[in-house]
């Protein structure tokens, strides 16, 4: 089959790669019915993260289970599932504590830009649908894989509940993701940094209240005048840079929480700022499988359309296209279909 | 009157000071009953912090109010106080939240190693007893003043709940009134680490389950043989140095949490490794006002009894050798007897 291969800065490629197969007894294998570019490939693309060698693409999937391993128990072949890009056994001490995503045994999804993919840990990872859910609910299904998961964690992490004031800095997918996880779980303001109109429009759909367009420190003047000089007691930084982590800090109120879900690039903090600050900090990479049957359950059941942060798709064969388009900023999250 | 007086490194003494006076209409001067030498004065006094003029020291304090502003409504002379190391207004939105450390109006107490201080803002810093307690009730008092409040946020902020499994790290009195609040707050389990024997035997008194006195990655190897390889849920850093912040992160269990309440000096965090452990944080001044009523009654009550980390007692005038036995650790800590 032919899959998606990163070579080195923005040289990635559509071509052979070898059908995946059951290599662990927990492994399944399934077959993709889309999948997606994620922002943190675009780290590799970039050229800011040191590849040694080819990387097999690809960690956010749903689809049709065609083969399980001998030791699979809670998916079989013919099955709908949806997984998260953290692989783990759901036993350890940790994923039963909830934090799946530091899972003794944590592989990280690879290959999914592909019509067929090897999920390790399959127990542990996938979660099946009661029935093959319609057409149009698989961007929906697909975002909460990675996208959904990570801006739902992100909410969590930083406490947001009812009638919270919450900001989101990154208006990507991860942020656009965290603002509807906030309207979720009832925040009362939600105002979302954004200088891109077609994003901020997503994130009024989202349930943004309000939108802020500045930056540095006008952004964190701008916001704070927005709360009464008092900052956000939730704050999702969803980029993962110094400047990010610096409006994320500029924001947030003593006793308030910052979840950063960006993987970090160049960010580092002085503890005494820190503690003076008086912020509560979680970071890290989303948990997913926590929150899958609840959100699963969510987009079944049509409450929420996460789906629509995919506002670029693209036959697979074209995924070259689809990086150039979120490196570009030209699209925010890019679809791929696959079997065409 | 007399007052204590750092000049510089290791240069303290009880000299002539001016009386204190109302200043603001919101000031009370209070009659200390005792005072003490705090952990934190060791950071000028071994000059680790700069010192641009002779500081007057002392921010714990209890005692008898003896004349208030003007516009002081809530303590009247005649009563017992006990106030927090933070001036606080208790009023604005970060004391409302819980932050009164972090108070709009914040300043923070000196002058209290004296027989007389002023306290600023004092209708929202001190909370009155109804009745005078008697003489052997105030170092218990003393102590929820800064080191009890102080142990007490840790433990809170590290979400000491029934049954977790809790590592302190630190043998200062902090450290062993984190202990003695995570075992109030009802903890399973209580690792403390601690080389010396008569912080060991405190540290058992005040409810720790077990002693680890390894540091380092021998520590760190200690503690996850103790839980199991799975590391704590709440880790109390009560020193607010690299090493033992290093201790702190590397025991504490993804999804778990690190309070860290001695200021950091020298710490600094990367964001990726940060990420990547998973770990809730939250530092800063203990917002003791939050906690004293609540601790004022555990005291009165006859609960608890953090005044036995009062190790040395000594007359006011011998306020320097206060200091030295504390820098050269013969001492935990020293309360300082007023009026002789």
């Amino acid at each position: 089959m032919k899959g998606t291969v990163l070579y080195g800065a923005r040289d990635v490629r559509f071509e052979d790669v070898p059908e995946p197969k059951i290599i662990h007894p927990t492994d399944a294998i399934i077959k993709l019915s889309a999948t997606c570019i994620c922002g943190s490939d675009l780290w590799p693309y970039r050229g800011l993260n040191e590849i040694d060698s080819p990387l097999h693409m690809g960690h956010e999937y749903c689809g049709v289970v065609i083969e399980v391993g001998s030791d699979v128990k809670t998916v079989r072949p013919g099955q709908f599932v949806v997984g998260s890009f953290c692989l783990s056994d759901n036993t350890c001490p940790h994923c039963r504590f909830g934090f799946q995503s530091s899972c003794a045994h944590r592989e990280f999804m690879t290959g999914a830009q592909a019509p067929y993919a090897r999920v390790p840990l399959a127990d542990g990872t996938l979660v099946a649908t009661a029935e093959m859910p319609d057409a149009d609910m698989i961007p929906h299904m697909l975002a909460v894989s990675d996208v959904l998961g990570t801006g739902w964690y992100a909410a969590d992490a930083a406490q947001v509940h009812k009638g919270s004031t919450v900001v989101v800095v990154g208006d990507g997918a991860v942020g656009l993701m965290g603002v509807l996880s906030a309207s979720q779980m009832g925040a009362g303001r939600i105002i979302a940094m954004s200088r891109h109109a077609d994003r901020q429009k997503l994130a009024r759909e989202f349930g943004a209240t309000d939108i802020v367009e500045e930056r540095g420190e006008e952004g964190i003047a701008r916001i704070m005048e927005l709360t009464d000089g008092v900052g956000a007691e939730s704050v999702l930084e969803c980029v993962g840079m110094e400047t990010s982590m610096q409006q994320a800090v500029g924001v947030c109120r003593p006793g308030g929480t910052i979840a950063y879900v960006g993987v970090p690039h160049g960010v580092s903090f002085d503890g005494q700022q820190l503690f003076f600050r008086q912020q509560r900090m979680l970071g890290g990479p989303a948990p997913v499988r926590r929150f899958l049957p609840d959100l699963m359950n969510r987009v079944l059941e049509g409450g929420i359309h996460p789906g629509k942060v995919f506002d670029l798709v693209l036959p697979i064969a074209q995924v070259a296209e689809g990086y150039k388009a979120m490196d570009e900023r030209r699209a925010i999250k890019t679809m791929l279909r696959v079997g065409e």
